[in-house]
């Protein structure tokens, strides 16, 4: 079975054939038992179970988030825009609830960035259950930002490739990461990215799992790649550092404690998946 | 070994780190060898061989698309967006020309719709060599999108589930899809879609391969999944029809001819080639 990020799993029923009736989105949020998610600071609110915070539904929010065991779920967009240390909150959030905290984070985070039509700068309005913006002056549709991002884990031998980006906690290395640009395939955007940032080259690039990453919006594609050598050129622009790490190594940072050569990423991302799914197959 | 797409491949170096160094890309530019795609109706212009068609570099080309063997390769803007007959051109293109193909058309098609910022209304201006813009007035950066979606197969016993979009050429039947959302991972995507736009529950979803898709800047992510049961509930908002074929039927269509029970995706469709890997692994 392949491994299962957090933020993976179906979420709440999105009611995608919805959207396009308002008249129906609209008895939906007139309705006694509509909710609200509640806002801090720009991320969803959690409570004491690090499940979401909902309130009765004013009747003024547009973003149809879904339909919980028939229940309407509503939002609001946040007075603010969530923050860098907004992912600290992800410690706490449950698995549950962690694909509509993703949803609703990404898709408020969008709207807040795209309240003017970029076909012709005019304001645009939030439809389709606040899953769009139209422009009505030049009839412009524009939808929510899927940003994909290729992480992997590159190996030679019995060694991985990990790297350190400026902005980690002190000995943190993780997976190598990049966004896929336009006409790339996955395979290629791995390939490339390995090839820029560290300077190495790969075949066998092999999908393992996905994970939405709503900061801001994120589609986090997790592969590995084998390395056809271990030289390295790290690009400075990029990466403190990177190095490999054997196998041994890298189970000793799992484990933890002062022994741990570097400090793995946290449980809540997919480079932690890789790291698990590697030592579980080698 | 998975099948290899239309579009996949490296294309030309990217050269992603000249990007962020303006002098030294004018002076990429500015060299005799330097070279300017030819555009015609807003998709590349194609040589008699099916290869992309170049001139000497103006001197005023915006989108620095790489280095093909150190030669410098640029593009300026088409004076018009592509319309939807653009993709009739794929049936002559040549595989190796095919990446930097897309990356030349998604790019520039994401310019011409996104003249303005949309956290401001100012318009924006082209940096990064082409892909990136940025806006004076309130300094946000904007980069293009890769819009990822799923495109799946769904097998039953020796069955498998194709669909028919209204848009369609007669007789077409083809692998069902559906845009990445917010807070999904690729694998909760393809369960969604199946869902939506056929009634049917799936398990086992298994990556295959991906593709580039440049109208105007998809990522196309292909799939199997495994159906529960075979009864449909079909979305006739989204599809003309959708059915269940045989194993003998695919390949009976793939052969094409007369007895054909449905004409297939083209060769330079993803959905081809997940449908030639179903019967290659059957």
């Amino acid at each position: 079975m392949p491994p299962e990020p957090f933020f993976a799993g179906p979420g709440i029923d999105r009611a995608d054939a919805l959207r396009n009736r308002p008249e129906q989105v609209a008895a939906l949020l007139a309705k006694p038992e509509a909710r609200a998610l509640v806002w801090n600071s720009g991320v969803p609110a959690l409570d004491s179970t690090g499940g979401l915070l909902w309130t009765k539904a004013a009747g003024d929010e547009p973003l149809f988030l879904g339909l919980d065991n028939q229940q309407p779920r509503f939002a609001s967009l946040p007075p603010t825009a969530a923050g860098a240390e907004a992912r600290a909150i992800l410690a706490q959030l449950n698995l549950t609830d962690a694909p509509l905290f993703a949803a609703a984070l990404s898709l408020s985070s969008w709207h807040l960035r795209h309240g003017f039509c970029a076909v012709c700068g005019s304001p645009s309005a939030i439809f389709r259950g606040g899953w769009a913006r139209r422009c009505d002056a030049c009839n412009a549709e524009h939808y929510p930002r899927v940003d994909p991002v290729v992480i992997m884990l590159a190996t030679f031998e019995d060694r991985l490739l990990l790297g350190r980006q400026p902005q980690y906690p002190p000995g943190r290395y993780s997976a190598l990461a990049g966004f896929v640009e336009p006409g790339e395939t996955i395979e290629a955007a791995v390939a490339r990215e390995l090839n820029e940032e560290a300077g190495i080259n790969v075949s066998h690039v092999r999908y393992i799992a996905s994970q939405p990453w709503p900061f801001p919006s994120s589609l986090m594609i997790g592969c590995t790649a084998v390395a056809t050598g271990d030289a390295l050129i790290i690009d400075h622009d990029e990466l403190d550092d990177a190095r490999w790490f054997t196998h041994d190594q890298v189970i000793t940072a799992l484990a933890g404690g002062p022994a741990a050569p570097f400090l793995p990423p946290p449980p809540f991302a997919i480079a932690r998946t890789l790291l698990d799914g590697w030592i579980a197959d080698a």
